[in-house]
């Protein structure tokens, strides 16, 4: 290679991250090294301190730059209702729809088996404990409608009976999803779930 | 959102990346934030590096760590054969091959009477200097097979007419393609370019 080792040492570990592959990760490169004062460096510096800043809230498993998130902190957001997702991305997307105003507890994946992922490993111990010391009256479990997520959501359902509301979130037909795309599964749910208009 | 300034900040950044847009940059900034010993941080620090130490080969515009590049300062590499490419990527894309022994010139673009790009802005006078002091027999035109690329090209070889051998890449049916998904152009060129076996 005509390019000398940091730069070759900087593509590859570009190309390690997701959805970046060799060719991507060059050309990424290229346009950093090409917009340097406007893109390497300030992408460099922020690097830098999000890799000292950011942890995960000890209460709830976001991912944010405190101790304690800032939708753990907000009194606000304790209004008894208590999203439980997969993942800190599961976390965000629900934030970008605006549409739900309590707090989130982040499991950090689902149960398995096969990789020895257990309750311990999913901070449910954790969910448990906040059901009583936050006063959560329900449980929404939006996990994702996978397998592994649903396997998750009935062990999480078991643990929780009796002690707190249980809600999941409803299976249907998506905003401008065309029935000639949507998979048996999705119809049959939908279908099931019909409502009167 | 929940995540914080400075992670919001750096999403933002990723999603300028060429390949990555605000979903897959969120994805790879939660992933830079888990692998954070093994990936923000090396990331980070050979960033910083590269800011420093990367530029443009004064000889024939490689990227690299030096003022001249290894290829250019290689006394292998001085066979007498220049080619001629538009950008780095393709610099890099003929290394890879490992086909050719000899040196580069990159131009840095190709001629655009839109965008105001004339010879001046693409080390068109830079090459035509090398032909002299370096000794170059031939020119190898590896420009894109795009309109721009060949206009390029034509400009070119009008300029160095009669001073130096002037070829170009063969075009033809790519190694493993299928005769039944190449465009007409392709099977026009390499049925004109046919050779006997």
């Amino acid at each position: 290679m005509s390019s000398t080792r940091d730069i070759d040492a900087l593509i590859e570990l570009m190309a390690k991250l997701p959805g970046l592959g060799p060719r991507s990760a060059r050309r990424a490169v290229l346009h950093l090294i090409r917009k340097r004062a406007l893109l390497l460096t300030p992408l460099s510096d922020l690097m830098q301190t999000v890799a000292v800043t950011a942890r995960e809230c000890l209460n709830c498993g976001n991912v944010g730059t405190a101790d304690v998130c800032d939708i753990c902190t907000s009194e606000k957001r304790a209004n008894g209702e208590l999203c439980v997702v997969e993942d800190v991305a599961d976390l965000w997307a629900m934030e970008r729809s605006g549409v739900f105003k309590g707090r989130y507890h982040v499991l950090g994946g689902t149960l398995s088996a096969l990789d020895a992922i257990g309750p311990q490993e999913l901070r449910i111990p954790r969910l448990v404990d906040r059901i009583d010391t936050e006063g959560v009256s329900e449980v929404i479990l939006a996990l994702n409608a996978t397998i592994d997520g649903q396997t998750t959501a009935h062990y999480i359902a078991d643990q929780l009976e009796g002690r707190v509301r249980l809600t999941s979130l409803a299976q249907g037909v998506p905003i401008g999803g065309e029935l000639d795309y949507l998979d048996d599964g999705t119809i049959t749910a939908a279908m099931q779930a019909r409502k009167s208009i």
